[in-house]
């Protein structure tokens, strides 16, 4: 059961959304323009930054619906996914997002991980100083949006299907449009 | 030395902004909602949340420049804020602050810390749901600003008067118009 009274049939971060809709406002533009602005990184490599500090944060709700759109973004690939979750440095990745999953993966236990061994490993592979800046902020997002979702303790659903068919709906539509279409939706 | 290029002369959370002025615009809409927004909590307790928890994550700018926000809010009380740092339970705030002071505390360290005890305590002492729900957004949107601070490895001014000359501006201007006059002053 959540910590504080939340609005019923609300998965995840969606009930403190609709609880909160003056702070959900800049949480979604803030989503909207970190895993889907312009960007060298691709959406697919942005958000399995945002899956894997989910992971390492253990929040289930999070890495579960941030997977399924990285998965969808990646072409439906769900084992790729799972493998980056569990060892991002044996998985088939490029060199460049390795690195920067070990950046992120800094940021997760304390921004002062960050070394500068991190920082020339992600530029040797060709990393700009806007993906390194972009890398750290995902991370540190997701230290705040899994708490938030955590620190609630919110209800999570079970059934993979759900997670597959939002991160679809994400996917396609982002954070801003699809959040405002969910939160409309069950109080219809 | 920062990890990446950022414009020179501007102090810890600013550089970043100024290199990525599209998320500085949620990230300053967040901290003005958040901390100023109109609420039962006083921009004082609030801004004394967001000290605990910088000081918590060991972020030496934001435990700072937020520490004088709330010492200006509290009338110019600097010994209070930082007797809060170093232990609230003994300090002289209210029991109502001390438990959600609790709650911010077991954010910082993970979402999953909070316990129906530590919600139990703060309703007995008068919180409402929305000032829980409050304190763990502000705790946990502060693990995000203190990492996108210290993973970046920004630069921190020691003398305090910086602090306090900022605290107050802060106080009296909000986030947003303080911050993009900063911005526009550094550039000049």
């Amino acid at each position: 059961m959540p910590h504080i009274q939340l609005p019923e049939g609300m998965p995840g971060i969606l009930g403190p959304m609709a609880f909160s809709p003056e702070t959900s406002k800049p949480l979604n533009e803030l989503a909207e323009v970190l895993l889907r602005g312009p960007n060298t990184l691709t959406p697919g490599e942005r958000e399995t930054i945002a899956t894997y500090v989910s992971s390492e944060n253990d929040c289930f709700f999070c890495q579960t619906i941030h997977g399924a759109v990285a998965a969808h973004h990646l072409g439906n690939n769900e084992g790729l996914v799972k493998s980056i979750k569990k060892d991002f440095e044996a998985a088939p990745v490029s060199d460049k997002l390795k690195a920067l999953l070990a950046i992120a993966g800094k940021v997760q236990k304390g921004g002062k991980n960050v070394t500068g061994h991190d920082i020339a490993r992600a530029r040797k592979h060709g990393a700009t100083d806007k993906e390194i800046h972009d890398t750290v902020l995902i991370a540190s997002a997701f230290c705040m949006y899994n708490r938030y979702v955590d620190g609630l303790a919110t209800l999570a659903p079970d059934d993979p299907e759900i997670y597959r068919r939002n991160g679809k709906r994400l996917a396609e539509q982002g954070y801003i449009e699809s959040t405002a279409d969910q939160l409309q939706k069950q109080y219809v």
